[in-house]
């Protein structure tokens, strides 16, 4: 795949790119003509790679591609996931290109979605063809791309049990999380559900001067920021009660095996240019993004936030809160506790309301599979070196239900790397993951 | 006076509306050039009422508008302060006409500044228009309209100071605040000094995936949510070390005359819609506004605050924080306390930053004097009832300044009401009040 790469390099960019200029943000509705045009694009792609058919279907939400090429009904069958919705650039201000504009340079591609996951799932379209075009596939290969992974993929599950005929395949193969790192392969061999909601916490009825009001009316910041203190202990515990019943502790066995991925304390602090990392009391840093459950309030906004002084006691305050979970939790479950525990510690003067907004169900792959072991070869081949089984902090809410709706499991061969900051403003993909990625991949088809 | 208002009732209006309709936002730089075309029209206003002279003055920040007519140097002078700037209008959703568009509904002015205080400070200029042109007026009187009032008035007491001599008075009567009830008139006879700051809280030095690091670094709104629930105790106390210690008990013979006051806690629960008031234990809704110390946040930010779900783990956190002081404490030394203190209780996983926005101490004013008896003889002869005195627990930074440096108190005859909510969309101002109090200042220069 090498010389085929090195050949097509200049029209993957140009494809690609195609891809990444199209700003398909799924979490904002005025992007809806975005989605289409984006899986418009991706149907077109597929079928210039050599796809038999490759169509849009429509969902509650934003449409599927579906395309597939079928070679022979006794090869095996790789059903490849992937998502070409992306998150918000938001803070604009702090991209340094524009995030809609890719471009190359140090060595890696920049822009919203490079590596997630439009960057990542480009790389199995290209091994698709290269295998195809050099007569060297022997698996039939269907592809699967939604548009609201970034959303909690809320109109998947309905599709796929709708679908399951279509689907069926023996692997779910998917590029869509990390390695450790360029020295260190991983595979990712379980990841973290996923609660999100939205809380709004009202006091006066009306926006009140704070001189003629403060000290008197409960502030409904304040008291959404002593709400949101107390939902974590003096060990960094999540107070929502039945919260840990569900929680598997691991074998010590097992903690000692993930303690076995290499990790750098100094070098974490570093590159995060943090004075110190906080957590979950008995737990490693890996442990508590791989093995144990958190929270983390991802935006909190209320009453005036412009340039200046304006001297005002706001009537609301407004945060949203995420919930990673371990596979054993049941995000629905989670959300139904933590919307109850919010309500029943609102304080008598303020009114409290609770949105659920998305969620999905953790998982874990079991790494004995026939599957996993020709990933492990197909890395080792491409990197020189033997990937590492890791847990992932990370949440792909369909993946669990891939796994109960089609009864098979996914393979999650990611490329991306910690420094790519996906999800934040200079997202990239690092040229030599995109291209060692392709290759991987196409390893993958021959050992499997 | 009565029949002057109701001749010219709509000349009124038009010359107030141009105001109105003039955008002057201190606390947005965007809006400089609407600070000088408010300070010309009230310069051309002024002289169309009958000023010997009107002129603008450059300060370090927007101008100060001051006007004059000596009538007598044997007489005695009033000197009239009043501000043309407003608050911001921001959340425009909320209001139901454009708050600067003003209209006449539900015998009431609406818009912003309507009240505060550029319909309070119009009243001024008719009743010495109608007292020179009737030929009753027996006093010199100025005028000095700064604006800054809203963030704090920066630049005026170093503008005062130089300018003394032309300033020379024996009172200084302010129209910029509120009586209890239409039906209960009061005389403000203290206010509360304010500090005001902003903090910043940074933890890793870019928005982080949520799923990736959550669990295992510091969140900094959590961080920021924490150290804000920490600032108040169980009791609604500050926990800034030192706050109270400039904090005088009021006697219990003063906390009886003040406790005289009519409040119904019911009526003001359902006016504001809330199931409890909140403040500082063992003291009464109007103690807590008026002879008591609060902290309030006015604004919060951080991390995605726009639709759906992002998940991330922010890089920043910020609050805008205001604290509400009794005349004896310190703008600058709580302000200095609150900073020390801020800083001393970040976690080491966080930086924390502190801005000074703006402040100015509280002060008391004397109910004995010549001037409030007149005052107060000329609201009775009105509104046939004899005003209460009350503790505003707003804050008019300069007017502290003005005793200091001028050696003369301010007499605060507010005529707004709680239903005008300034400072909030929808800003009103009653017609009831705004001709009464024309009236009252009127009898107010025959009584005094």
């Amino acid at each position: 795949m090498k010389a085929y790469i090195s050949e097509n390099k200049d029209r993957f960019f140009e494809e690609l790119f195609s891809l990444l200029r199209i700003p398909s943000i799924s979490a904002k509705a005025e992007n809806k003509p975005d989605m289409y045009a984006c899986a418009q694009r991706l149907c077109d792609l597929l079928m210039e790679a050599g796809a038999d058919e490759a169509s849009l279907y429509e969902t509650a939400g934003n449409p599927v591609v579906f395309g597939s090429r079928i070679l022979d009904p006794s090869f095996k069958t790789v059903l490849v996931y992937g998502h070409y919705d992306v998150q918000p650039a938001e803070p604009l201000e702090k991209w340094n290109t524009d995030p809609f504009e890719p471009v190359i340079h140090d060595d890696a591609i920049w822009g919203r979605g490079a590596n997630d996951d439009k960057g990542q799932l480009f790389m199995h379209i290209k091994a698709f063809e290269y295998m195809l075009r050099s007569g060297k596939l022997h698996h039939n290969v269907k592809f699967l791309f939604e548009g609201e992974e970034e959303t909690g993929s809320p109109s998947l599950p309905e599709w796929i049990s709708r679908n399951r005929e279509m689907l069926k395949a023996d692997i779910c193969l998917v590029s869509d999380t990390t390695m450790i790192s360029e020295s260190v392969p991983s595979i990712n061999c379980g990841m973290r559900g996923l609660s999100y909601l939205e809380v709004k916490v009202t006091g006066p009825n009306k926006d009140l001067h704070s001189g003629h009001y403060g000290g008197a009316v409960a502030n409904p910041i304040t008291v959404l920021c002593e709400m949101i203190a107390s939902l974590t202990d003096s060990d960094g515990r999540i107070t929502v009660p039945g919260f840990y019943d569900k929680v598997v502790e691991l074998s010590a066995e097992d903690r000692a095996l993930l303690a076995k991925a290499p990790f750098d304390l100094e070098e974490y602090k570093k590159f995060l240019d943090i004075g110190d990392v906080r957590g979950e009391k008995g737990y490693t840093t890996l442990e508590r993004t791989g093995i144990r459950p958190c929270l983390d309030v991802c935006g909190i906004w209320g009453g005036y936030t412009g340039e200046g002084a304006k001297t005002v006691l706001p009537s609301e305050a407004h945060a949203k809160i995420s919930m990673r979970l371990v596979p054993d939790q049941s995000s629905s479950e989670i959300t139904r506790l933590f919307a109850e525990h919010f309500r029943n510690i609102a304080p008598r003067y303020v009114k409290v309301e609770v949105k659920e907004c998305e969620g999905g169900d953790g998982f874990l792959i079991p790494i004995g599979s026939d599957a996993y072991k020709a990933a492990s070869q197909a890395i080792k081949d491409v990197y020189g070196i033997e990937p590492v089984p890791s847990r992932g902090g990370g949440s792909i809410a369909v993946l669990a239900e891939v796994q109960k709706i089609l009864g098979i499991d996914p393979l999650l061969m990611g490329f991306g790397l910690e420094r790519d900051t996906i999800h934040s403003p200079n997202e990239s993909y690092l040229l030599k993951q995109f291209f060692g990625g392709m290759e991987s991949i196409a390893r993958f088809y021959e050992l499997f």
